[in-house]
């Protein structure tokens, strides 16, 4: 028998123009969005913080499960999950976003899991900073990178492989990154990396690697497929491309009124509505959010909460609105300390990556009841 | 200004040969599918469970939030959580799966939310049984049926609306169903009802009201939107069609072996593969389960494990399977104490409901490693 991978698992494409495919389908009814309303939670209630899985959740036995960290290092560790829990901890909040949230917008649209703007989250992750581990390693201080493995393992454009990502040294090394065992109190859930995944504050989704096995300290960068083939800003498929790393500035607006089912166009009475959302950065913090009612012709300054002590989380933003019967569009955008924007439309790239477009809501408003 | 719903709230359609609509996809998103390999679970971690949320998941608060039983009862009450929790109350495992599954799968394909084959869960439930809380407001047993509204509001296909579904009176009176507080040992989450829902163990899930505020007993059939206009089996819009009660035979798999990313075409390599999967019916027990690894054509039955004393949640079944380099298509069917089974392929109706044709995955065998 002449059985490939090459026959079931294709190079990356962009549509041409079909609707969204079965594939694209089974991956949005596996992989989800936070609903937008539940915006409103400071922390994302669990179950509703956004899920992106390459392959299959694996099943992890936590008494068998161990963390080797090996490579340029003084001393290779094996670590149980009773070891890594003696070590110091700390806890960070964190608004995590997937890369390609935004992807199923774009024209021609990117061919994987279809995200329209929902791809987003907010937890406290709690765990021993993964400095600490590599201190106790004795990693090299003039190693390049750190590579992660998860046990999570399939095909991807041909590719057999366990999941695996890196981190420049200098990165690892912020005090803020975890090798994370418990997510909003509660121990990992199967879905979320039980029992130890790594948290990258500011960075987006696919660098904080789920099911974590394995840890290496190397010389030369990561060349893995993850890193060098997928998550890479390109026009072309034989570029380079510049790697993705960082969240740009998005704002999101929880949904006001009441949706129809369908459609999910929302339905508001005259009267002042409230509205509220949440805007984040992995780059520079948050420092202004405007919100429009008309599509983005005009726009006005929302009421930006104060900081609250969690620098790598979303902030929240409110504004009064008085709508008299009529149609509207509403939209949020949000400005960063270094003055980066959102643009109102997306500049496209290949892999539907770091788009953050601003949102557009329609909303009606009927007569008085 | 001349704003209605009815421009923003179009009638049920059926597809006309384009592909999943945006509004479809942003459905997909929100609502999510069980991840086929959580199949392996007794009870299904939080978070991985299905959800259905027509409208939006509403903030309910719980010190202030009541309950009110009322119509054709001797005392109207008007209950309180903690009130609740005081009556009798009872766990049961349910496996609860959406009426709507399977529905992206028929051609034409109903356009509504866009399920596969993933739109199931199990939980243990735990509340006061609904017959208690009816007998307490003194219920008139010869009234025909209850009417439960939830405090979910939207609008669909142009009818704004509370959520509302009833069951019979003798329906209700069964002593499985409950008034739930908890799911698996915990306060409901937001988007399962919190604070309390109702569980029609056997039923299909539009007959589980999330975010209970209010439970009628009435004298005539309820000819809501949901029961009379949504949830019914008809071939066309004027139809008054048969309602959707009680869940069909279906069994799945978990797919074996490991993913590609985008096709989810299932890779395993020569050698003993024990498969495993779910079945479950809300109309009489699973007594048999067959597999098929060649689309169909040949069947061989599983080993069905015992009944483990949970008579409305589904039930595990395995097959050692022992595969050659080459390609396969798996399937597995279910079959009743009642002789009922599912079919290959799925007769249609404009709902997309009840669909229970059996599973299909493609899976390669590769040569040994």
């Amino acid at each position: 028998m002449d059985v490939t991978l090459a026959e079931i698992s294709r190079p990356g494409r962009v549509d041409t123009g079909e609707g969204i495919s079965a594939e694209e389908l089974a991956l949005a009814a596996r992989n989800h969005g936070i609903p937008l309303e539940a915006l409103r939670y400071d922390v994302t209630p669990p179950g509703l913080h956004y899920l992106l899985i390459h392959y299959d959740i694996p099943l992890l036995d936590p008494l068998t499960w161990r963390l080797h960290v090996g490579g340029q290092v003084g001393t290779d560790l094996t670590l149980g999950l009773a070891e890594l829990k003696e070590l110091p901890s700390r806890t960070v909040r964190v608004t995590m976003e997937c890369a390609g949230n935004g992807r199923a917008r774009l024209e021609p649209r990117p061919v994987s899991q279809p995200w329209l703007v929902e791809a987003v989250g907010t937890a406290e992750w709690t765990g021993v900073p993964l400095r600490e581990v590599l201190a106790a390693a004795g990693a090299d201080p003039g190693a390049a990178e750190v590579v992660f493995t998860g046990a999570d393992h399939g095909v991807e454009r041909g590719v057999e492989q366990d999941y695996q990502r890196s981190l420049p040294l200098e990165e690892a090394m912020r005090e803020e990154v975890l090798l994370a065992y418990e997510m909003n109190g509660l121990p990992l859930a199967p879905q979320h990396g039980f029992p130890l995944r790594l948290v990258v504050p500011g960075w987006y989704g696919m660098a904080h690697v789920k099911w974590l096995r394995d840890i290496e300290v190397v010389s030369e960068p990561f060349t893995g497929f993850q890193q060098a083939v997928a998550y890479r800003l390109r026009q072309a498929p034989d570029e380079p491309g510049v790697p993705v790393t960082r969240i740009t500035p998005r704002a999101l607006l929880v949904p006001p009124g009441f949706p129809d089912f369908m459609s999910r166009t929302r339905v508001v009475r005259p009267g002042t509505v409230t509205l509220e959302g949440r805007a984040w950065c992995g780059r520079a913090p948050v420092e202004r959010v405007d919100v429009s009612m008309d599509g983005g012709a005009t726009w006005a300054p929302a009421v930006l909460a104060e900081p609250d002590g969690h620098p790598w989380a979303w902030r929240r933003f409110t504004f009064e609105w008085s709508p008299g019967p009529g149609r509207y569009e509403l939209s949020a955008r949000a400005t960063t300390a270094d003055g980066e924007g959102q643009p109102e439309s997306q500049a496209w790239n290949r892999g539907g990556f770091a788009n953050n477009a601003v949102q557009r809501i329609p909303v009606v408003c009927l007569e008085a009841e």
